[in-house]
């Protein structure tokens, strides 16, 4: 059947059909369709919502989303036709079944994701799955290999490519704004995509819009690092592996992270930029991903294992990850405190020495350093100021203002200090609390927004002094992480109350 | 945040936010949000899209299934604020860990699927955990109860209350039109809900829809059943355990039918009617949902317990369900064929034999009939004509024409008979390409499409014989259904060439 287009500002995937068209079609609500652009012939699957009157019957409403791939003009003439049933949908049931999936079914599975000819829920079907029957070696090299298939490549014209990936889960983990420009100010190449925060308070990319701009293609990735040695650049906009976004957002709200799709996920991005010597920082704690280091030393075989398959040299890095790195969490503090250290301040020492260790490593890797001389020769970079120097070099290129000072960096205006109900020493610190809170403070959309510590933990403190400051772009957000703060707790001092139970009035 | 409403003609669930309101709720596409209509406080819970346009800054979308919850009018103020993670989300990733779940942990998950507090790419991570990790009989009873409490309820002043149910899978399984109709007629009570074809050429609830209304509340359900002592109603009209339609739409594309939640699903359905003695039809077969009698047995065994933990008596029966019940599958063939047997026919003899025997075992479980004598007692009432009395009844009091007769029934107007290539026995009849078949002649949105059988398996015929008829009511999708017929062959006569590949020509 041939419709005419009606474009609808609508930001999601899909099209409105009349009811009657529908019927005609023999289609119903949530059943998927097949449109063609008469014009180019490109074929586009969608999912039906229907309705008697948004679009007349002989139109056919159109989602922007889905509009972004079949590229129709509003009154162009669309072919719609019920779709078949994918072929993945087999291949997720086998998966569900506990059977092996192939290099090829896999291949198909992704190419579907990236197509949208699967649903969020058919999506989520294959995740569930996955995490429930894990995925073997030989599957998860697959599914690496159909990831960076199904999207864009670079290939540099020589090597080395450092690059470098820390496991989440633990805030304030700024050390992308030390280790690439000290790698880039070596003389080697680091081209580095990043993401957004899905459940932190600021992933690397929302931190690097403070500074710059960070949506680029590939082809711009690989021009910017072949001009100044390296990027800091957002993953989102580039199309390097875009099937791993998709799997990412269904996983959200389980706060699953399924190994094979993890493993699959960083090493699809590292291999389709074309690094071929790999970093990985694995944050180990109980508040973090990885537990102790029992689970820490599998993981680490893991990566390497499959970066052997894919022919990278990957090292591991087990780190401490049951506090926060540096002392401050959300984007523009984090910023200020990443350039303070490019400008020579040596603290926080727990991002700096974390840092420097995992340059330290890729410097090793590459022959830059002798073994054992990474750390030196890091500190050698950073102390010197060429990785400042370097900084801004990549600042610049990504059309942000090189001679951006930590000083110019205004974090939010409405601020509250928490003070140490009593005296004793900082016993706990609890990361998802403190994300929580700066969440609530309105990080990371709110660039201002986050948490600054003033003790961590093993400080002693005395009563009343301040403990953390949480910050603000708007004040009702700051009134609600006040109050979210006094429910978590996320600092605990030693003989602090964690609650007063008020004895029963009498009647 | 308070926005004033604009109703959106979207047969789906969802507000529509313009981006800046989102922005400042701080919600992203996807996001859940929670919704309250001041005038009397309703609360309900949508995922968002987001706008540039349609949604003016002020103005909230709401799509029309989620305001048929909300009830809010035109231009009416909502108040809508970002919702909280449900708790049900923690307990489906306990199920995917393999954890068993609770009574309580079960309720709140249903709850939130009859209430949408969960999107349909959730509910998919709970039917596919389920299904990998099975459900044991504690967790199969907490899910029937669970479906029981979350719906509607029918409580009859008196028992028994007789009720039937086939595990679908084969064609032209019509007997609930003797079944109810013989029950009904010895004075029992039989309030049948039925459901709509999903993956089948025709429910019975569409069948019935030929004949009659079959959107119904349960209270008309109950009324009619005390008048005429049964009915044949769409569940799906009712809201008895209305979880159970949402979960069939999820494990749809992946064609699976997770035991636990079958066993809950019937027997939510039959205790939700107030009925206590059930009879289960099972057909065993090669191409039906339970390929041998080990895995029927099995089966029949849990139902069984699961009525005797919900104080329901249960009896099964095994039914040989390779080949199609009766000559026709589809809306109207079926109906009339059914009509046919209450008129007298005593053909076809799968149909009726098959009828006679589970309307028995009520019979006798009902003790209107004395052990062994329940075939008879349904012969007698089938002949004597008292069943076609009772459906008649059936049909006027749910709104339809009590004297239509099985000639007044007319089947699609554009047909095809196919022949019998070659000589021979009938040896293969294969159900599921019989109902591709139907379903790709129109059946069961276009009642008049379907198949009639002339020749059934172990049937003799002679070259150029018909072996069956495709109906369609759309020339179109008749041409369509020959083509399909003739890459399915569903029905195959012993000597008939399967293929004929042709050598290959000379260059």
């Amino acid at each position: 059947m041939k419709l005419a287009a009606k474009i609808l500002d609508i930001a999601t995937r899909g099209v409105l059909l009349n009811r009657l068209d529908a019927r005609n079609i023999g289609v119903m609500n949530g059943d998927r369709v097949q449109l063609i652009n008469p014009k180019d012939g490109m074929s586009v699957t969608a999912f039906v919502e229907t309705t008697s009157t948004i679009a007349q019957q002989g139109t056919l409403g159109v989602y922007r989303i889905t509009n972004e791939r079949l590229h129709v003009e509003e009154g162009a003439e669309i072919e719609i036709r019920e779709a078949g049933r994918p072929a993945s949908l087999d291949f997720i049931k086998k998966k569900m079944d506990g059977i092996k999936l192939s290099k090829e079914e896999t291949l198909t599975i992704v190419k579907d994701i990236v197509r949208d000819e699967i649903s969020a829920a058919e999506l989520t079907a294959y995740i569930t799955a996955s995490y429930i029957n894990p995925l073997d070696m030989d599957e998860i090299e697959y599914l690496t290999r159909a990831m960076v298939e199904t999207g864009e490549q670079i290939q540099f014209a020589s090597r080395p490519i450092v690059d470098k990936h820390s496991i989440g889960g633990v805030p304030g983990n700024k050390i992308t704004f030390l280790v690439v420009p000290i790698i880039a100010a070596s003389g080697l190449k680091i081209p580095k995509t990043s993401s957004r925060a899905i459940t932190g308070a600021g992933g690397t990319a929302d931190l690097m819009e403070v500074l710059s701009f960070v949506e680029f293609t590939s082809s711009e990735v690989q021009k910017m690092t072949d001009k100044v040695g390296g990027c800091i650049v957002w993953g989102g906009a580039t199309n390097i592996a875009p099937a791993d976004d998709r799997i990412i957002i269904q996983e959200y709200p389980f706060k699953i992270d399924a190994r094979g799709q993890m493993l699959a996920s960083v090493m699809a991005k590292k291999f389709a930029v074309g690094a071929n010597l790999v970093v990985i920082d694995i944050p180990v704690g109980q508040n973090t991903k990885v537990p102790n280091i029992q689970e820490g030393r599998k993981l680490a075989r893991e990566f390497i294992e499959l970066g052997e398959r894919l022919g990278m040299k990957v090292e591991c890095a087990l780190t401490y990850g049951d506090t926060p790195v540096g002392h401050s969490i959300g984007p523009k503090l984090e910023v200020m405190e990443a350039l303070m250290v490019l400008e020579g301040s040596p603290e926080p020492n727990s991002f700096v020495q974390k840092s420097l260790s995992i340059a330290g490593i890729a410097l090793e890797m590459a022959g830059k350093a002798p073994r054992g001389g990474g750390v030196a020769m890091a500190q050698e970079i950073l102390t010197s100021g060429k990785a400042l120097e370097k900084m801004r070099q990549i600042i610049e290129i990504q059309g942000g203002d090189p001679n951006v000072k930590s000083t110019d960096i205004v974090p939010g205006e409405h601020q509250f200090v928490v003070r140490a109900p009593a005296s004793g020493y900082v016993i706990e610190m609890n990361n998802r609390s403190l994300i929580t809170l700066a969440r609530t403070a309105g990080a990371p959309q709110d660039r201002g927004a986050g948490i600054l510590l003033h003790a961590k933990k093993g400080k002693l403190v005395k009563v009343g002094d301040p403990l953390f400051t949480i910050f603000a772009d708007r004040n009702w957000r700051l009134q609600n992480a006040i109050e979210e703060g006094r429910r978590l707790m996320p600092v605990l001092v030693e003989g602090m109350l964690l609650d007063r139970i008020p004895s029963v009035p009498e009647m």
